[in-house]
């Protein structure tokens, strides 16, 4: 058997521990699965003392980062300290710099810097995957890059960030609103303390980001993710949706579109009404789910746990193996110079349906203002609900849902209402998703 | 770019047909993906003068498969005649043998002769891949032997079979019963004119024995698959499942159980219970869906098209691309050598809850004499549920789910009734999805 593959980890967090009893406890059918040892002969971290309940007496400690993305003693690094910049960035360009490999589970790493990772790994020759920077345990990256191959994929959506699809699922069961869900979900380890990250879209377009490039083969553009969160999502529009057949799903969607002057990619985060009868309806809790629509495939949907030590630890090790086993490839499944750069798309011609909440003033008249802007603006309504008054006593809720017609003709009936006393809040328009 | 990737390809039904469109169509991708051109140099089917839609001027007809298998001009051979015998054996042992790689969509061959090919491939150093033999266009087979690598897999379960699942969910929707699905089915061209493999759980057995061979790291033992079809399932026990808060769903199941000597392999294909909130519950038509448990992973489920032939060609596309890479690796993820050949587990001490459902003389004592058998044995009864006459006015149904106990105590309670004249039909059993 060859040597085994010889891993400098950087950070001992939840995930780094994870990564260490995995290949404590499951060592023999690792080996027997990489055809070689995989060993953890250096760490570094902050705190040297702390008791983390794993043996670390064996393993190196680097006194810096930068010592460990230059140790030759280490094949691989791999990198779990997360940011998008400083320590994470510095070792990543380090190590890969000098030819050693990077496994990383860095999502805001690889969405701001994926297109540079790939090119120093491929000038230098050294592998880099992230498999655990997309929905944790998920094999979705190999899935898309290496299952889905043969296919041109067309769309690519799904639940990318389990503290809201938790949130938003606890929401439904219990009726709460978003603020005390949040909070209960805090007091349970399913959301952080600072759940900004998680509950406002920008976790989910990292990984939308990152899918989007290996799907479409297109160079990472993080940047044009349109993000909408989830905290203006009420309960009232939870329970609208479920009386019109939907749940509220955070979902991110990117569209390959064709156009006269190629290939056009849009990228979105948004809360949206999910048809009951959708597979990602059925998605509840922290867990994610990925659909990939391939010419070929068809639909094909991954699901399971987006996060935690187990699952993220299951996805670093399962490239660890790829690497031992010398299955690398592309990190985005095509060499950097091939990668596509994209041109933005406008949504405004998109044709879809939409949920509208308005929060109007109790006064005559307001519906009529408001349907006369939508009709004005084309915008053709196919139901409405005018349900009590909105949970802080300053207006009444009215929610409709559009019949199928283009983004912008929407967008022009709010801009139309934008100066109506009659709205006593900005609207909540909430796409539907395409069945 | 270095040289294509030669493939010689036998038969040219449906998924062949769909090799060829799918090469065609998106060569350019491909060979992107895949580092260099796929060419399907040679092929072998019957019938040379049918119009098959596709551009067949380029490529050479090898006059036999014997002609095929030592074509020096093919690095690879793509099998997709089906059948575990004859022409289908006979070719992939001359490919292998003369160290050309074989890629097949052929789940019974390598449900029958999976160890034989795997053990071929290594000592001739040829790839073999059979992504497509197993859940059409889903990538499960990557997904347990790459994804999932770094877990130890506990249970892997699913709906391996797209036309069962389609006549169950069909009934489920209309009311109807099996023979009359069935026969629309096979109008609409969901099911084969000779369905026989497909709703007897043939076909679903061959797919769980290989997916558990790969998930266990185990020598692949079709033989010990225990397997039910779909066609006792009535529409009145789809009526009563809904009652109890279940959808009922032909799914194969393979348990790695440790045991005292060992682990112990479990295979069953059953038409079973499922809880209305489980994910596969929500898998309708002709779709398949797989759940591998990992002891680090989790619940993984890979969900898709389970045939066709977009999704199958997807699939064996896939293996060539991986082939042309150079990313090849253990057929069943371990070097044959180290595969185990696993005791069968009796599943008699295996603790569970059951849907029996009785049909009955309509007469006093009934009911009181299956309820002593029950007890008698040991089992003990959840729910009942006893409505109408039977379809052919040959008795009543009489349902019931128990509560957890021993397998060998349900049959134990059935053996108790065996010789009673009080039941007109045998027995139906159905095991309820552990949630």
């Amino acid at each position: 058997m060859p040597d085994a593959l010889r891993v400098g980890m950087a950070g001992l967090g939840t995930v780094g521990v994870g990564v260490l009893r995995l290949l404590e406890s499951n060592r023999d059918l690792v080996r027997a699965r990489a055809g070689r040892g995989i060993e953890v002969v250096a760490v570094s971290a902050r705190d040297r003392s702390k008791d983390r309940g794993v043996d670390l007496s064996r393993v190196r400690w680097a006194d810096s980062l930068a010592e460990l993305a230059s140790d030759e003693d280490c094949d691989i690094v791999v990198e779990l300290i997360g940011g998008a910049e400083g320590d994470a960035l510095d070792l990543a360009r380090a190590a890969l710099s000098q030819g050693r490999g990077l496994v990383t589970a860095n999502k805001a790493l690889i969405a701001h810097h994926g297109l540079e990772m790939a090119r120093l790994a491929e000038e230098n020759a050294a592998p880099l995957k992230f498999e655990a920077a997309v929905a944790g345990g998920i094999p979705v990256v190999a899935g898309l890059r290496e299952g889905a191959a043969a296919n041109a994929i067309e769309r690519i959506y799904g639940i990318l960030n389990g503290t809201s699809n938790y949130v938003l699922s606890e929401m439904e069961a219990s009726g709460a609103d978003f603020g005390d869900v949040l909070a209960d979900a805090q007091a349970m380890g399913y959301a952080e303390a600072d759940p900004a990250f998680d509950v406002d879209g920008t976790d989910a377009a990292h990984k939308l980001a990152i899918l989007a490039a290996i799907g479409f083969g297109s160079r990472i553009d993080f940047d044009a993710v349109s993000v909408s969160g989830i905290a203006e999502v009420r309960a009232a529009d939870i329970a609208h949706a479920r009386t019109l057949g939907f749940v509220i799903r955070l979902v991110g969607v990117a569209d390959c579109e064709d156009g006269p002057e190629g290939a056009r990619l849009l990228q979105r985060v948004r809360p949206c009404l999910v048809p009951k009868q959708h597979p990602l309806a059925h998605v509840t809790g922290p867990t994610n789910a990925v659909v990939a629509e391939g010419d070929f495939a068809g639909r094909l949907l991954f699901q399971g746990a987006g996060a935690g030590a187990g699952p993220t630890a299951s996805a670093v090790v399962a490239d660890l193996i790829d690497i031992a086993r010398g299955r690398t490839g592309h990190p985005f499944s095509l060499p950097v110079d091939s990668l596509v750069a994209m041109e933005r798309a406008d949504p405004g011609h998109r044709v879809g349906r939409d949920y509208i909440r308005f929060t109007v003033a109790d006064r005559p008249g307001v519906l009529a203002e408001i349907t006369a802007a939508m009709r004005d603006a084309g915008v053709s309504i196919e139901s409405l609900i005018q349900q009590g008054r909105a949970q802080d006593g300053n207006g009444v809720l009215v929610a409709m849902v559009t019949h199928e017609g283009e983004e912008r003709c929407v967008r022009h009936a709010l801009e139309l209402l934008e100066d109506s006393d009659s709205l006593t809040a900005a609207p909540l328009v909430l796409p539907i998703l395409r069945d």
